[in-house]
Formats: structure tokens, sequence, C-alpha cells
């Protein structure tokens, strides 16, 4: 079985060593490819962007396109692409998304900018308040919200969550509906916004909202790009109504170069790994796969092209 | 009742207002000072360093030397102090060591610092692997290390337990003795010593065991400067088998300016703030302390001179 890896460059060395480990543990016989004649081809794994095919026409004998991304909206309008196609269920993506939201709440909470730009010799303790006294807001109590904010909740933060329609969290003091997002925005020392992108949540953080926050308030967005008016926050930044922000998911992907987040020195972006597929547990749901697609069983995570996802 | 807070400048700031609250929550009548002519002062509150007297006789009518810190050992030495003497016992201080481990920890293992560099535009998702597969090595299972290790594992790390003695916390994988330790740290890719300062534990990572470690191993001292042998440390950090040192106490402190842990480039000195006082949870023993003092009733905490604790 000739399996092409298809999913730029530079993610190629994070994948080898955990893709061979994985086909091995599952038994799959299988050449991974970086390049090959596509007719050769008989699975693809694949992500969005650098050198991967925006025409999967040629690919006429591949059996399965096997998605590295849990979205798959990007391509499942793709009408060349008519092989099977697998989204990723990655176990490790809710842990990834704690792994981030803690990181980045814990570094806002402790003021370690503040340690890592003192190191010239100036010794100066100062040390922040507990976690207790900072409270933090948790906007979206889907999985991956309530599973960070019980997180935050169990490092001992005080976390008033929010959600469009009434949730019981346990250790979330959940809130809901207009009132209950100023009642929290207004307390909240650090926001999180783990919202899905809908008409309703759209431009969420806004400049009436993002004007209710406590001054120097922290944002972390590893949501959705389109929960933030973009403009409202640079303004809120540079008026340090908010006083850090941590940024992983853009109207734009990616980023633009020239846009102002990568240069404003109270923002923090990185490239859409908060939920990146984790190479070491994805690995084994592509062998699984390509082990069903060698014995002619079902394959997991089929999309349903009519559903999109 | 005169109250001179004698405690270095630069905490003031800190202290002023929770101090206020605390006292208008005990319900204590006390003037604040800052500068007092010795002979007027009631009560000191009291910290080493900056302006603070090394020489206690004036002080004639102070009935209690209330210490901002917990560990008394730099004044319980000297002969000058005859007044009774408190130290902070600040039920913030275990949840302080536990912030500072998860912050510092969470820092290297999402590789935090390649983020920040990384503000110029470019876009490489690269995703380090889940706590899961991060051991972490916690010498030292008191109070502190079993806290901060429990709350390690809590959020999914692997915490490999190493004490001199057998111990069992839960949740750790715990280990003892000098085989081992060598078990310990040659697993370990963050190592966290929290041991008490004794003849058995001084220089514990040195060139010999700094040298079981993986390559690029996260070394965070917040418990004790001689834990570590510097230049060992330092030797290790040159040659790339420790990646990250975060140390927060040393052998003199402050740290001299001209010490090679400042300017190092992976190293991250903060100034032995992990388990610092909180003026927030702190200010309320001291007010407690005081109202007791007005009361007449015995003191919280008072050192016992010859044990020295």
């Amino acid at each position: 079985m000739k399996v092409l890896f298809s999913a730029g460059d530079w993610r190629w060395p994070q994948w080898e060593a955990p893709l061979r480990a994985a086909l091995a543990e599952a038994g799959v016989q299988a050449d991974l490819l970086r390049e090959a004649d596509p007719a050769e081809v008989d699975a693809m794994i694949y992500a969005p962007g650098g050198e991967t095919p925006d025409d999967f026409t040629p690919y006429v004998n591949c059996k399965a396109v096997l998605s590295l991304w849990a979205g798959v909206e990007k391509i499942v309008t793709n009408q060349t692409l008519t092989q099977p196609l697998c989204r990723m269920v990655d176990p490790g993506l809710t842990q990834s998304m704690v792994e981030y939201v803690v990181a980045y709440a814990m570094r806002a909470h402790i003021g370690m900018d503040r340690a890592l730009a003192q190191q010239s010799g100036a010794w100066e303790p100062v040390a922040p308040p507990l976690a207790g006294e900072r409270p933090v807001a948790m906007l979206g109590l889907g999985a991956l919200g309530a599973a960070c904010g019980q997180a935050l909740a169990g490092l001992g933060f005080p976390v008033l969550g929010w959600s469009r329609t009434p949730k019981d969290v346990p250790g979330i003091a959940c809130h809901h509906g207009a009132d209950g997002l100023r009642d929290v925005l207004s307390r909240a020392q650090i926001v999180v916004t783990l919202l899905p992108k809908t008409a309703e949540t759209e431009n969420i953080l806004n400049a009436e909202t993002l004007g209710w926050l406590p001054q120097g308030a922290t944002i972390i967005n590893p949501g959705r790009g389109p929960l933030i008016d973009d403009d409202a926050l640079l303004a809120a930044l540079d008026a340090g109504q908010v006083g850090l922000a941590v940024l992983d998911v853009f109207r734009v992907e990616p980023l633009p170069p020239e846009h102002p987040y990568w240069a404003h020195p109270r923002v923090t972006v990185t490239p859409h790994i908060a939920a990146e597929t984790r190479p070491e547990t994805a690995a084994r749901v592509v062998a699984e796969n390509l082990r069903r697609l060698q014995a002619g069983a079902p394959l997991l995570h089929l999309v349903d092209r009519r559903a999109g996802y």
C-alpha cells in the first residue's frame, strides 16, 4: 500500500516517527511517501496548506483521504474530492486545549513576562495575588470549555462560566444570556473564549463587551477567530483596557505577516496549535484506518458529505 | 498602637492596602508607620533586607516583631532581638508554590519560549507532545513537593517522586534512595527540587546526577539554593544537557548582579518569590496577631528561640 503524506513540508519531521511507530504497532505494511505518481497512491494523509493538492482528480486509485484535522470545512466543499474522507478524532485534542489554556492563563496570572524581562540583576520580589483572587471567565461550556474551566478551577481560580443557554458544570459558576455575559466579563481578569462560531457569537468580544472588563484583563482565544472584533481588541490593547491577548485562531489563517497582531507588544500569536492534532496520539488513529482499509473494514470517522462533518 | 512597617521600601506598595483592609476587618486601631522614634514603636512588621534594623535594642517598648517570612533563621540568631518574635504561617504558601511550579512547568512543556520568540509573522505550527508523554521528577515529597506533584499529575503529567526515605503519595510514583534517584532522573524531562537543605541533599543536582537526565531537560528549583552545584548546572546548560533552568533560590540572596545565572539565555532567575508571603492572605495573620496583642491574648506562631523556629 502506497500512502502519500500530503500535509505540508514542515509537518513531516513531527509525523514521520509517530506514523512509522503506529503502523508497526498496528501491523500495517505501508510505504509512506512524500511524493508519488498520483495514480499510484492508495491512500492519502492530508492537511491543508503548503504543497498539498487542490485537485484530487488525478488520485484515481486513492481509496481514502485521512485528514489530520478535526475540522474539514475547508475541504469538504472541494468538488474534486470524491474519495472517502475521514476526519481526525484525536483523543489528545481536549487534553491539548487544556494544556494550552492552563499554560497561558498561568503565564498571565503569575506575571511571567515581568520575570522574563527582568534578567538584568535587579532583585525585586513582587508576588502576584493567588489564583483564588483571580476570576477567570470561560465563554463557552461545551466539552472543551468545560474541561478547561474545570482544570483552572482545580488550580484554585474562581471560574465564571458563560454560555448562550443555561448549563450546569460542576466546579464552574455558570451564567448565561446577555445579562450573564455582562456579569461575568465585569469581574474577569482572564477571559478564555471557547464558543462555537455562530451568528450569535460572532464578534462577541467587541468594543462594548471589552469595555466591561476590569482594566488590564487578559484575553485567551483558542476558539474561533471571528469571536473577536479585531479592531476593537487592538483599540482596547492600545488603551490598556486589555493587558495581554493570546490568540491562536484568526479570521484569515495563516495570519498575514503584515497583520498588526504579530508585532503588537501585548499580543502573543500562536499558529492554530492549541488543539493541533498531536502526532503521538493521532498517528494511531491514522494507522487504525489504514489497517481497516487493508482489511476491507469500515473506516472510522468517515465524513458525511451532505452534513459537512 | 504604633506599628512600624520595617520590611523594605519596595514591599510597602504591595502591603499597604491589604494591611489596612485586614486591620479594619479585625477591628484593630493601629497607626501603620514607615518611620518612627524606636522608643515609640509598639509592634514591628518585619522582613530582612533594605533599611530594616540589625539592632533591635532601641525598640524598648516593642512588644512583638511579626515576621513576614516563614523562615526566621536569619534573625533568630540576632542577640539584640529580645522582643517576642512571630513567624509567618501563611495559608497561601503551599498554593503559591503550586502556582509557581505549574506555571513554569507548563512554560517548558508547551514550548512557550518558542512561541514568544516567533512573533515575526512566521506561521509554523508545531505542537508539543502531550503532558502524558512528559515525565516530571519531583525531588522532595514533603507538604510542598506532594502538593506540586499532585497538581502536575492532575494536569496529566506522569510524576516520578523521589525522597531520601520511602514515602507514599497518591497519584505520584514514589521512589527513594540512591538507586531511585538515578531511576527517576534518567526518565525526567522536567525536574522540580523541593527538598529540605540537609547534608544529604546539598548539591544533589551535580555533574554526575545532571548527566543522568535526558538531553534538554528543564530544572525548576523553588526549594533551596544549595540543592544545586551551580558550576555543574552552568556546564550542563552550556552543553545543552539542561535546556532551561528556572531558579528561585540561591546560595547568596539577592543573587549578585554579576552572577552568570542572570545573563544566561537558558536561565530564568526569579527573586525568591515562589513561596513569597502573599499580602492578601498574610495581612490577615498580621492583623490577628495585632488584635491579640491589643487584647492581651497569646500571640500566634511565636518562635521558640531555642529550637530556632
